[in-house]
């Protein structure tokens, strides 16, 4: 039984449908009671409308309200760098043309324009949480604070000097202050990233664990990513990577690794083991050639899977629509079954999966009563949605980000009618096309 | 030198950009001209408007304005099956699922009921041109008609009865009436279309070519979709569906061979070497997990390849901006090239190749003066696209159906300001829905 509130503190939302995505079922004729930061009840609308009579009411009657979409991984500044350098494989693409603009631009404000750019999009896409992995975290942190969203922000680790840090001992320094400054913030934690298995010494990947560890945090590395990788691996260290970040302590239930798409079996089977997390990225698999993640076998093994759109110089969006629909359909193809990631497993690996991944399972990823109030309403209303006989399916297969007109972080509404409450576009807009034509102007 | 025109037959359209196609270029500062149904220039904006002085001006100021988009294979009228029923390969898809609805359903009604609403989805999304297969094709051109749309409506052969005809020769006997009532129609012309190699017996194909040949038709014609069916037609004619086509005359430079996923390198050099055309539907493909076509190959090859959506029953969408993401994107993957078809590229496809392949590439596909304006104005200004370095990219990797905001088609503007002019959305969604209730009613 719970209690009546005062009205003040209660939010009623009444979708026309409900999908918790835990369980796996659609709720019809039911709402979702916010007090404060948190989910208070799912039950019959017209028990809420007793319960909760004096409450503001919000009337979504053509909207599915679904978990708000956690980003597995992103690099969330690199928005300004969207469409800079398209068709080129990883490493052309990396030291040609982002190393070197990076080397060039990346400074506070360039992160903490950008990382604004990249909250106004993905929060306008459903999006109330993203896994990020980019220099100067502090001015990434004020940004997501500023839109109202949350953020898990990665401590990155690298070997070589950047605008950030001049070497691994200071990235680890930094890291040290970042977490710090964002103690018992609510809307922002952290996980430790080193990099990639080809920027990372061993002694890196070695106090990243211990960091993880002392701290309580996910490990974000982005692994197996190319073929190229794998093999540069076994002439520079005589094993393949995931052998190499085993051996090194680096392969647990902490573990989110970021593609993972060149995967033997027994690699597999490690991953299963220990509890380990994959952020399969799609689009920049498909897009940099690198190949398709076998996700339905690592699902069928025990494998938790979230989805991530990687950053916008590589998607060249962030939308995690279009990446479940994309994550859906290649997984089918494969593996050589249409029956592969069915519309509601995709839905989970969007919310459920990533919440667990980044260790906030019994917090975020469902519509359920105690969990944080992180919730996105999608209109399925509109002509291109017609006929509907299964609001999973179409916000799989069907909808898109452009459908979406509402959003809960924490239960603070920061997109109401597909208007951005705290952030004003313009001035996202204007800053953005201030760094263009820098970047611009350097290549 | 291009004459004054009287004022009211004019239209001068002034985008950020134009993107003409054809040639491969961004055009800044120029305006493109239609007088009634044809684009009469391509011009400075400053020149339109000392020459188009009393024109109708239409500003553009943050949009690409490109050809309307072409979608080279489709079966509209299913748009009312959207969704009822996924995750299933394409065997069981059809014969249990699709088939049966069909059976119990189809009519002169739901066809333009169903067409109507595909043809409202799809200017919404910048589609000018449908390529269609499906029964009653006289109810879709009523639709197409009173959309404001362009349609080329196969005419559907199969050996077994539909609600539509009893056997192929009463297919063909409507299909010769339908040619018959649509001659001389502006918006509607006609391709041949026996259904696929597994549906359709020898002497069909032979009197279809036989009447594409006569009617200066194109011949549209599933083939090679899964690996069952080339294996089937071994067990039963002794050779793969493309050799039996070949035998049968059918391989031709009418032939617009749809899905095209299994091919030997042979089939690949026949239809490079006769002049057939592919439309490629990545999407259906990837969702009923039949495979991917070898589009960057084939283009290599010189093969003429469109894009098409496939119908929404299969897609789930009739969406063909991010049909040719996909498109783009899993050609990379599968020709193991990052560079393989590159944005602009890209856009060819679901412009100038699709239009070619029709037999239409002297009249549709291109911005240029002397074909018929179908334009597509699509909005890039919107924050999720910011920034921009080039709207090729953009329009292929990052934009997506919702920033579409105007269309002409023939001149006429069929969308404008993301309404469309000729279709009351409320009653497109009303049939849809009353559909929806007998569809679900007898499943």
């Amino acid at each position: 039984m719970i209690a009546s509130a005062s009205p003040a503190d209660v939010t009623v939302l009444e979708p026309r449908w409900v999908v918790p995505v835990e369980p796996d079922e659609v709720l019809e004729d039911h709402a979702v009671v916010i007090r404060d930061a948190t989910i208070a009840a799912v039950l019959p609308v017209a028990d809420a409308r007793t319960r909760f009579a004096g409450a503001t009411r919000v009337a979504l009657p053509t909207h599915a309200l679904t978990p708000g979409l956690i980003n597995l991984h992103t690099h969330a500044a690199m928005s300004l760098l969207r469409g800079s350098a398209d068709d080129l494989p990883l490493r052309i693409w990396l030291s040609e043309h982002i190393w070197p603009a990076e080397s060039r631009l990346v400074s506070r404000e360039f992160v903490h324009d950008g990382t604004l750019l990249a909250a106004a999009e993905m929060l306008r896409g459903g999006i109330t949480c993203f896994h990020d992995m980019y220099f100067f975290p502090l001015a990434a942190a004020d940004a997501a604070r500023a839109a109202g969203m949350r953020a898990v922000l990665g401590l990155v680790v690298l070997e070589f000097p950047t605008a950030y840090a001049a070497n691994a001992l200071e990235y680890f320094a930094l890291g040290r202050d970042v977490l710090d400054a964002l103690a018992n913030d609510p809307l922002i934690t952290c996980s430790v990233a080193p990099h990639a298995p080809y920027t990372v010494s061993d002694q890196s990947f070695r106090t990243a664990v211990q960091l993880a560890d002392e701290a309580d945090l996910p490990l974000h590395v982005h692994v197996h990513e190319t073929d190229d990788e794998v093999h540069e691996s076994l002439t520079q260290h005589g094993k393949r990577p995931l052998a190499r970040l085993r051996d090194l302590g680096a392969v647990s239930k902490r573990l989110i690794a970021v593609h993972a798409v060149h995967l033997l079996d027994e690699e597999r089977d490690l991953l299963a083991a220990v509890g380990a997390h994959v952020a399969h990225c799609p689009a920049a698999n498909l897009k940099l050639a690198s190949g398709i993640a076998p996700i339905a076998d690592l699902c069928r093994r025990g494998v938790n899977v979230g989805v991530g759109t990687d950053g916008a110089a590589s998607n060249n969006r962030l939308d995690l629509w279009s990446e479940v629909r994309l994550a859906s359909l290649v997984a089918k193809v494969a593996a050589s079954r249409a029956e592969a990631i069915p519309a509601a497993e995709a839905l989970a690996m969007v919310t459920l999966n990533a919440a667990r991944a980044l260790g906030m399972g019994d917090r975020l990823g469902s519509i359920t009563a105690g969990k944080d109030a992180d919730l996105a309403a999608v209109d399925l209303g509109a002509l291109e949605l017609q006929p509907c006989f299964d609001p999973r399916s179409h916000l799989v297969y069907a909808a898109g980000r452009q459908h979406v007109t509402d959003v809960w972080v924490r239960g603070r509404r920061v997109l109401a009618n597909r208007e951005l409450a705290a952030v004003d576009p313009h001035d996202v807009v204007a800053r953005a096309r201030s760094w263009a034509q820098k970047v611009a102007g350097g290549s």
